[in-house]
């Protein structure tokens, strides 16, 4: 990549310090603004409407797997919150509580949903009857709300915008294949939309959902090496319906349990988007989900002549691609900036010179690289280009990631790889949880997952050194 | 239209209990069902996805109309909502407050939003400088809390989804402006795309929205005669940006407050699509609106032939209309009574002596009319006939609604057509509250809009007798 211009000279550079480019990055492209509620965000127009391209498609998918929209309420009685009692521990103590209505103080608490096991359940012991009612297999877009001390736009905050899916099945095996669609779906999304490499696995007993059999995951890693967990896909077996006593009655009128499976991805994936591709520039954003993917930007836009042009080409791509026109009283090196920051994957250069030519410029945002294109050819070009960028994002964090994993077989090696080399750590692990808190606590790094593609790279863990069982992702998280 | 078979028995009648009919309904066409959260209602598949269809439709007149969408938080302080005395009066009674944020109380109480323009003021106060920042034409799709005492599903419920339009002007006309063009088009896209014939008009001062300078509404009238307020598009002038400061520097560098604008429309009019439009043997849907406007029905289908006919009629028509096959073993009449009760516009009936002719039978939902249609000419005919039930489920509700519009020209007719005819009394008005109170003491009807098409029916107010300044729509409101 040819070195970069820093046309904007107003963030702080990644290598300086990522924390501050990620906030600088966040409020310079008009993502979010902070509010006057502590630990909320607002969502800007350019935030929005990205994550308006992330439900639309993975919405589109998951309609295509059986999944049919509904919407509960947003408030948990507290007695209903504290029937599963694994759940109620890991959510209870981050709730927000209502406990007024108008004037009048209610007669029990209501929390608002950290999200909702506890009302899917209460509903489906209500709605399930016979064999006949299954599977249900019903998904809400909401918000759901977790009193988190610490935040960060995008990848912790108090309030966020998610999906919920929430299934009951006759049988265990239709809950852990559910459960394994979604974490696909999940996965090619990430991968084929957002261009993000993602490791797909269980989580250890440890790390998986209040509540929960199994937790499977998908891991991006983050630009500083750090995982960032973008999705999890949960499969209860029969341990919530037995709390909620959901039963249906089979085809032998036999009274069975349902198995249920729960998922969620929510904006964090915005956040992921940002670090995984951004650079000192700002944003980059893969083609398939950027909201604006071409820029035209006009020089000397005030000969009537270029403007003509400018009209002209952006009636011709309108139809085809997400375009926008800057017809702005800026100038063209501000209007670059601007487009650069926003991360708009091409911009389309058009002057008095090229139209002289018969031609434009298309130049790439992620490798700044500048391509002179027929006027005539344009749409077919500009097509192809963005195919091009989508494919060498996704290949480039690819790179970037398979670059950052170190495989350690032993406590030495480790804790060394964490040191000089952030990123994965491939290590074997015993299963035995005192493992995992001890790396926890002498290193902050935790095991992510074990990825679904083992292989035995030790015999034995990589903490105490007896025989291992696992192939294990460890890292230090978001 | 012919005489109603009842198929479903299990409904009452419209005739002898509105109010049980429409609960009926909802529950029965599977739209709701009750929650453990006193006053929340859970929407299910079938009642969501007129939603997303409500969604979509709206959102993409929105658009085109210039709208940005953005997400603000669910939660305002105390004190931000105290800011605007008449907006806190008007809300302050009914909402639900949060105190504590897991274990701790909160040093401010938190309420969960009734409507969000306090928490926009906030925002564009820090995010308006220049008359370059303007115009704002922010809209959000979320949901909001009411402490309701007497609720009815969409109707009146503590928690409703709905979107919320939010915008700020450099100037009075340009508010004026999108205030009338979004009340537009939320009466297009009632009478376009839901069938549902709406009154435009201005409320008065007495049933304005709480810190406006003027709302305006759209009132439909339900099949029992009572009015709907299905919109609301408020001006507020500078009333807002006075009380949040909320100024930019004009291009003569002067100082000046924004103009703004608010406006929404919620779950509410699903609602009003049941109760204009519905019978006593369950939903009737408008076929633009319909999540599924075609249902096949097989007749025989242990019929290998029948199944296989049924399967390609299918395949013809899917990618045209929204077209479900039930192939489930419940027997046909059974099918019948449920894709009528779920309101789906056309069922396509199909057994072996139509398929011997080559035929099938489609089979309005609205009159019932029988048409037997060539197979090779099923998706022109069936394209035709959707239209043509669009058309007239609108014709029919406008004349059922214009028949129950009644002219007052004194107290006495007014009260004796409030008694004898339920609907809207058009009567003239003074202007004085104190009118309007009467009229509301003594009929239990209120004032629902100003037309903008104003008549002087005759010189002097229908309930004092003193001189008249307004025609207006009085009637009984849900």
């Amino acid at each position: 990549m040819a070195k970069e211009k820093k046309l904007v000279e107003s963030i702080t550079s990644m290598e300086e310090d990522f924390a501050q480019w990620y906030t600088d990055v966040v409020k310079k492209a008009e993502l979010i603004d902070y509010s006057s509620v502590k630990g909320c965000m607002i969502i800007k127009p350019a935030g929005y409407a990205i994550w308006e391209n992330i439900q639309h498609e993975l919405d589109r998918r998951f309609k295509e797997s059986g999944v049919q929209n509904v919407y509960l309420p947003m408030f948990i009685p507290e007695s209903l919150l504290n029937k599963e009692k694994d759940h109620v521990e890991g959510f209870a103590p981050e709730v927000a509580w209502v406990t007024h209505g108008g004037q009048n103080e209610l007669q029990e608490r209501l929390c608002v949903r950290p999200t909702s096991e506890t009302l899917f359940c209460d509903f489906y012991k209500n709605d399930i009857h016979s064999y006949r009612d299954l599977p249900k297999i019903y998904n809400q877009w909401c918000s759901v709300v977790r009193w988190e001390k610490e935040t960060r736009p995008f990848l912790r905050s108090r309030e966020f915008l998610w999906q919920e899916g929430h299934t009951a099945h006759a049988t265990a095996e239709e809950a852990v294949e559910r459960t394994e669609l979604i974490l696909n779906i999940y996965a090619d999304f990430c991968e084929e939309v957002l261009a993000m490499p993602v490791i797909r696995g269980q989580k250890t007993e440890k790390e998986k959902f209040a509540g929960a059999k199994a937790t499977y995951a998908i891991e991006a890693m983050m630009h500083d090496g750090k995982a960032l967990q973008a999705g999890t896909s949960h499969n209860f077996g029969d341990g919530f319906a037995k709390a909620f006593e959901i039963q249906y009655t089979d085809k032998n009128n036999q009274l069975q349990y349902v198995h249920q499976t729960s998922w969620g991805v929510s904006t964090r994936l915005i956040g992921g988007l940002i670090m995984v591709h951004g650079d000192d520039s700002g944003l980059v954003l893969p083609p398939a989900i950027a909201p604006v993917q071409v820029m035209i930007v006009p020089i000397q836009q005030q000969k009537e002549q270029v403007m003509n042009q400018a009209v002209q080409l952006l009636d011709t791509l309108k139809d085809t691609f997400r375009v926008r026109l800057d017809d702005s009283d800026k100038s063209p090196g501000w209007k670059f900036a601007e487009q650069e920051m926003r991360g708009i994957p091409v911009r389309i250069e058009l002057g008095p010179k090229d139209i002289e030519k018969g031609q434009c410029v298309l130049v790439r945002r992620d490798t700044r690289e500048k391509i002179q294109v027929s006027l005539d050819e344009v749409s077919a070009k500009l097509a192809q280009l963005l195919d091009t960028i989508q494919k060498e994002m996704f290949e480039r964090a690819k790179a970037h990631r398979d670059a950052h994993i170190s495989d350690a077989h032993n406590y030495e090696e480790f804790k060394q790889a964490l040191e000089q080399k952030p990123g994965f750590i491939r290590g074997m692990w015993c299963g035995d949880r005192a493992c995992e808190e001890k790396i926890k606590e002498e290193t902050t790094a935790t095991s992510r997952c074990m990825p679904f593609e083992q292989e035995q790279i030790s015999g034995v863990c990589v903490c105490c050194g007896k025989p291992a069982r696992k192939l294990v992702f460890w890292g230090k998280a978001y």
